[in-house]
């Protein structure tokens, strides 16, 4: 067997108990082959309490200092668990995102991985060592200390596991693996064996906080076979992967959003070139816009519906007032209490039936739906928040209990 | 004006508002030269609670993984002083041990510096930057993180400012400079306005906790001018350099040390060459032997007492006990209620007439002594540790107040 990279998360080595817990996993995979490389994250509210930190200095710091500052939860993780693997008498060393060679961009507080040098860790494997590996960090070109933004850790451990030609990597969290809807809502939610990238891809951007969408696509990318497992419990957990392309079940899963905002722009002149200026406007701030909806409004004008992250609507909002005249537009309508209810999965684009019935499940369930978006392997509907759950609960037994 | 280094420790930096004390220490040294370099301590009791955080899990782990985790202290700390100068508008950029390339051999824990690349410094300094680096901290020959063991800080501020051809080397502590005693003791200790290389190595060895004798070792070797000055009043300090030959004052300062240990191996057989086997195994057991003394014993044999750090006292015994029959001794004696009270000066080798003042001082307060031992720049006796007060009072009065 070949190398196997494995990434813990913050709350699974939150504490000395938790640490040994984790090392008892590494040991588990160490067994089975003697390359195992892991990657951690900082320590429980490690992160959080350096920000507090920081804010109590200085409200606006410079990203290269916060980088210097949070980088140093991961590095304290590192040498933990390596202690642990010690006294359990194995052999193990710990190395930085510098010590590594993980070359990124400079932009602080969110680099890209450029390129990951493994003359370092292929010399430890060599030497039979557990390697432990710091996540969410790097160096730019200048030798400053970068960190890689949110899903930083999942992204090191697939960019690692792409640089290493690894047979898994396997990240492991405090949920066990992929389900065809939050377990938290619905009890009789399936856990799913196997998805693909794709489909990965549209559950993690729509809510399913299981792996950030970065480490996806790159493993995608680089066609990295993943497993999500718990941390805690040792049972098979959902392996993400390209498979095959009849699936017995078309929709892989339920998810939802709630991190989104609707905005309306009332009255646009009806001329061409108008949707494209607000889009660019939009592209220009750094904003994400995701559904679209074109209606036509009164007396030769438009009205244009989009949704945002619900986290950007202050910036979109001031965008937009700050453009009144040049997009022609009379009034600008917004609301943050509403999801996104989406149902995925690959094998849907040639079944049309599936959309009519997750309309049919939210009608006899009485809820309005504001505006649909479709792909290939989703399709999304936004309606109000307070209907949210009410809807999954809905969909999921319309496509699951039949 | 040159280039300025000032060091800050652990009690100067341990919240946000000491941290903006020192900020504006840094930025009354930025006005007078624009080439400022600070190193920094781990805040507070970081460096403690990370020790602890290590022993929750091994109570023997490798130096290497102490190292990287101990380092995370100092990185924590240059951040946030770099946040707080850029929140009072200078220009700053931390940097830690590696980011320097503060290259040290790889003694983990107890580290020493080979060399020091000034060019990321000097570029910076080039750029009018305030250059934050992290001290006790640099990186091996294979890209592992060192600590430099206690006093490290000092020893990094000593050696940049050597490598920097710095004009000085400003140490910022909690007391505001060298005292003839400690003013917690002698209300009417005098504060020096200098003391030679020498004399501070003899006071810093003999408890006047102020500057660690490495870097002041370090500073004699590269004609570093030290000054020892309080991090919260802006007052004079003790400026620590080569001086001129004839002093006023003979008697710089009264010591005392309380870590200390009286050994006495009793009955060796008085062959030639035992005294030497005793000390070449304490020298293999890495004990510290400060002053030694010999007596004659009864029946053809003597006895050696001899004193150590008290906290080598359980090594030292342990040792000797194992060798009982190749010293061909009888039985071994010790205490750690012992203090070695000390009078240092340059000026004292060529007046005999110091000692004798001292040990009158002592005989009038009525203190016994057990050991007596001199060089050239200090006169140490050793006593019970009750009367260790006592002694240093009636000496400082001798000395000071007549």
């Amino acid at each position: 067997m070949g190398v196997i990279v494995q990434k813990f998360g913050g709350s699974s080595v939150a504490d000395a108990d938790k640490i040994f817990n984790v090392a008892g996993r590494i040991i588990d995979a160490y067994k089975k082959t003697d390359q195992v490389v892991v990657v951690v994250s900082a320590q429980g509210d490690t992160t959080d309490d350096l920000i507090e930190k920081a804010k109590e200095i200085n409200t606006n710091p410079s990203k290269r200092e916060m980088d210097v500052l949070l980088s140093t939860g991961e590095q304290i993780t590192i040498s933990l668990l390596s202690m642990a693997l010690e006294k359990l008498g194995y052999p193990v060393i710990s190395l930085t995102g510098w010590q590594v060679g993980i070359q990124t961009d400079s932009n602080n507080m969110a680099a890209r991985i450029k390129k990951i040098d493994t003359q370092r860790i292929n010399s430890e494997l060599d030497k039979k060592k557990i390697v432990i590996v710091a996540g969410f960090q790097g160096i730019n070109r200048y030798n400053d200390i970068t960190t890689l933004g949110r899903g930083g850790s999942d992204t090191t451990a697939v960019a690692l596991a792409a640089a290493l030609h690894a047979d898994i990597c396997e990240i492991y969290t405090d949920v066990d693996g992929v389900y065809t809807a939050d377990p938290r809502i619905i009890k009789n939610a399936l856990k799913l064996k196997d998805v693909s990238y794709d489909e990965m891809l549209e559950l993690a951007s729509l809510g399913a906080n299981v792996l950030h969408n970065r480490s996806v696509e790159l493993a995608k990318k680089y066609n990295v076979d993943l497993e999500v497992k718990s941390s805690f419990e040792k049972i098979e957990g959902t392996k993400v992967k390209e498979v095959g392309l009849v699936e017995k079940m078309l929709v892989r899963g339920v998810a939802r959003d709630n991190n989104v905002a609707r905005i309306s722009v009332v009255g646009i002149a009806d001329k061409p070139g108008k949707a494209y200026k607000l889009f660019a406007l939009l592209a220009k701030g750094q904003i994400n816009v995701d559904v679209i909806l074109q209606s036509i409004g009164r007396e030769n004008t438009k009205d244009i519906s989009f949704t945002v992250p619900a986290d950007h609507l202050d910036d979109t909002l001031k965008i937009l007032n700050d453009n009144l005249e040049v997009l022609e537009a009379t009034e600008i309508k917004y609301s943050d209490k509403v999801s996104k209810v989406s149902i995925v999965g690959a094998g849907m684009a040639s079944n049309p039936g599936v959309a009519a019935k997750m309309f049919e499940a939210l009608y006899e369930a009485q809820i309005n739906i504001n505006m649909i978006s479709t792909s290939e392997i989703k399709v999304s509907v936004l309606i109000d928040e307070e209907n949210a759950e009410r809807a999954v609960k809905a969909i999921h037994a319309k496509f699951f209990d039949e």
